[in-house]
C-alpha cells in the first residue's frame, strides 16, 4: 500500500532551535529512499508504508539518541486505492483551478 | 519503543456519516491488543510503536476494503525516554495544577 | 458558526515538562465560556468559531507571556451545516456501532 | 503577533475529488492578501494571526456554500516571540545543516 505523507516532528527538552533535529529526519529520511519535501511546517514523502513508518520509527530514535527526552510527530497520512496519485498530482490537481 | 498517539481517521468518498468506520477502526485497534480511548475528535493509544503502526496499518487497510476509495489520517505520536508515562498520567499531571 | 475543535498546544523552549502550560490553556479556554475536555493527546471544545479561536489566541499570548518564546499549536477543526451535533453525540455514534 | 500555519482542509460528503474545493480555499487566502505555499497536503502560509483565522473561516463557510455538509481542517499553528522568522527562513535553517 502506498501512502503520502506530511511529517512534522518536534523534539522537546532541546531548546528552541530544532532546525538541527529536522535535518537530521530529512537524512533518515533520504536514507530509507525516500525523496522528502520539506515545507516551512513539515515534510511530505511518498513510499511504500512499511518504508515510510520504519523511517520515521528512525526519526524518533535517532532524535532519541540526540539527547531529545520527548519527540512528538504530527503526521497526515493519505492512502488511496481508486488510482494511482503522486504527490506532485496532488498539487498540480489544485494548481489547474486556480 | 513506547508510543502513545492519537488517531483522526477520515474515510473520505463514502458520504457524510463516518462513525461506522470509526467504529470498525476501534475494532481493529482492539483487536491488536490496545485499549483505545475515543473522544469527540480521535482515539488514543498507548502501547509498542509496532503494535500501534501495524494497527494503524490495518485501519486504513479495512476501510479500503468497507469500499473507502481514500483513506485520510492525522496523527499525533509521542515518544518519551526520560520516564515511563501512561496516557492517565498525562491527564493527571494537568489537572492537578488546574 | 459552530465548530468543534481538538487543540494540542506545545510550548516550545521551556524544557521537557509541559503539563503547566496546557494547565493555563485549560483555564483560558475555560474562562472564555467552553467546557475543555482533556484527554491524553489534546483538549476538545466546541463553540461558536469566534469563540474558540479567540481563546485559542489568548493561549499562545499566555503561554508567551510565561516564558514560551516558540508555541506551536496541532488543530483539528470540524463545522457540518447539515444538523447540530455535538461533542458528546460524535462519540455516542461510534460507540453504538462498536 | 505573528503567524506561521498550515492548513490542511477536507470537505466531507463531497464524492472523492477535492481538488476544487482546496482551490477555492486556496483563493480565499490570496483575497486575504497571503501568500499560501500548496503542498502536497497542506499550504502554508504566514501573516497576522487575525488575518490567517479570518480566511480560514472564509475557508469553512465558502465550502459548505458549495454544498459540502462537513468540513475538517487540521492546523499546525506556530508563533515566537524570540525572533521575527519567515517561512522562508524556517526552511533554510533545516536545509543549511543537510
Amino acid at each position: 500500500m502506498k501512502v503520502i505523507a506530511d511529517i512534522a516532528i518536534i523534539p522537546i527538552g532541546v531548546g528552541v532551535s530544532l532546525s538541527k533535529y529536522i535535518a537530521v529526519c530529512e537524512r533518515v529520511l533520504i536514507e530509507a529512499g525516500l525523496e522528502p519535501n520539506l515545507h516551512a511546517n513539515g515534510t511530505n514523502v511518498e513510499g511504500e508504508w512499511d518504508v515510510v513508518f520504519t523511517a520515521l520509527k528512525g526519526c524518533h530514535e535517532i532524535l532519541h539518541e540526540m539527547g531529545a527526552p520527548r519527540v512528538s510527530t504530527n503526521m497526515r497520512i493519505g492512502t488511496r486505492i481508486d488510482r494511482p496519485q503522486s504527490m506532485q498530482d496532488k498539487i498540480d490537481s489544485v494548481k489547474q483551478k486556480l
